[in-house]
């Protein structure tokens, strides 16, 4: 029997299985333990393949300096994606005030101000300004696994206001970056059939915001600065990106001062799996119990 | 030799031993792996005392619904420690706007709504309204490791903007919930001094906001419903809280609609150790670099 694919049977059967535990927001549900047991094996399972590149290995929290969205002019591009955190920064008076504003139902934002943090929007933005300098020969590579954050709350369990991502950055010269970034492009692809998921690459572009925006994604598509990776997983004709690669020539190394070792700015690529996606996408094709997954892929999760 | 306990050394140790990375904004550096390393050890010891107890685990993000911070009325007492999420709901010539504000060095953040999700400032939060119903006869168990918030820009090192807690929420009757949260304060001491870290526990208050909160926290010390282990890390003569037991009574129970088998309001405990906080403890208890630490104490961390 092949699957059939929609938003409300897939919820549902996540809901049910108790594999995410909604709460009163679309796109910030809980996870259950074998949902996380899933993600983190598969997350293993991409240390694994990384294993001897020898990246330098970190975590960032989710929050970043608010300067570092700034100098990226994040908000030209996706001011409607943005999460800015606000704080209380009043007297005791008006602490009262917000207090009541809150208890009463009213709009208690107003009453806050700017912190200097923002919400991550994007796991590879905090490490930039720490690679800043001159690299090695052989440039740099970094992996990290990070939470991330978008505004754009949905019923649509894929589509998440915050989620996770196990990224991989590579500063270095333009064929360095290049040639690393199409490696990983076919061992995403290999690393995914071995899962038994039908993947299949595609040039994609970013989300960006308005009508000028469209020009902006018609020059990322012919420049081919961005690549997916698709699986189906709530839709046969519309597969969802599990993992993304971007290719951002100078645009980093200029904004953070990143050179290479002739003293040119340096170019950086990065790439994403997106290990909830990555996990909804096992279980969309597999079935909501793990247990009756084909053998291959048991093998290949828990060895 | 005894070692000395400031603010500066120990920040300066952390980032020369490559432990912790630092960004432009205070409390929110990133992690490197050997830290991640102990703290991933640390948190698995955790699980392994619990193992019997048979916890449900989930893995929230670090968002959640802001109704959670209304109904628990987190703006009576912490407003100055809350994180709101704010974006952009505006059209084509609001994001111009925007966009030139944000790159003049301009306050953007008045130009932003508030959304419907805020960072999580206490681990056990997003839990309760999922527990809304009738418990079990033996109630309920839940263990989580969540990213929470606090607004409180420091350069001291353990007091972080965003951190990781191991956290455990028992929902029942107020003697169950007591006998478990006494269980843990003797398993918190033990597992701390396996470790080789000086802990003891003590009575403790929240943070609250003001001269309002001063009554508040006179009330929670006189009716020890806190309680913390403490481990020296920055200070001999204030140790730094590593783990944090909060007796709630039936606040969350009423809140949320949770009762025991009998129809009373559950009552509720929790109980987190603060990961970073733990691994920064060891470190300066034992030293920057995690080879020379006492044999014991790598018996228990890389078994």
């Amino acid at each position: 029997m092949s699957p059939t694919y929609d938003i409300d049977s897939f919820h549902a059967g996540l809901v049910e299985h108790g594999l995410i535990v909604p709460v009163g927001v679309p796109g910030a549900f809980g996870r259950g333990a074998v949902f996380e047991d899933v993600l983190e094996r598969f997350n293993g399972l991409v240390s694994q393949v990384a294993r001897d590149d020898g990246a330098e290995v970190y975590t960032f929290p989710p929050v970043i300096d608010r300067q570092v969205l700034e100098k990226v002019h994040y908000l030209d591009s996706f001011p409607h994606l943005c999460g800015a955190v606000h704080s209380f920064f009043g007297n005791a008076l008006q602490a009262l005030a917000l207090a009541e504003r809150a208890n009463s139902g009213g709009d208690w934002g107003s009453l806050l101000g700017q912190t200097g943090v923002v919400l991550n929007p994007a796991a590879c933005y905090p490490i930039y300004p720490s690679l800043a300098g001159t690299l090695p020969p052989e440039g740099r590579l970094v992996s990290m696994l990070n939470w991330v954050y978008r505004h754009e709350p949905s019923p649509e369990p894929t589509r998440m206001q915050s989620f996770r991502v196990r990224e991989f950055v590579r500063a270095g010269t333009p064929s360095q970056v290049v040639a690393w970034r199409d490696m990983w492009l076919q061992r995403g692809l290999d690393l995914l059939g071995s899962l038994g998921l039908p993947a299949r690459s595609d040039v994609a572009t970013d989300p960006f915001f308005g009508r000028g925006g469209k020009i902006l994604a018609m020059n990322q598509k012919e420049q081919k600065l961005k690549f997916e990776v698709l699986v189906p997983v709530i839709s046969l004709d519309e597969p969802t990106a599990v993992c993304s690669f971007n290719f951002h020539q100078d645009h980093f190394g200029s904004t953070f001062g990143i050179r290479t070792v002739d003293g040119e700015v340096a170019n950086t690529a990065c790439l994403g799996f997106g290990l909830e996606r990555v996990t909804m996408a096992l279980f969309k094709t597999h079935g909501f119990d793990p247990k009756t997954w084909p053998d291959a892929v048991r093998a290949r999760l828990w060895p």
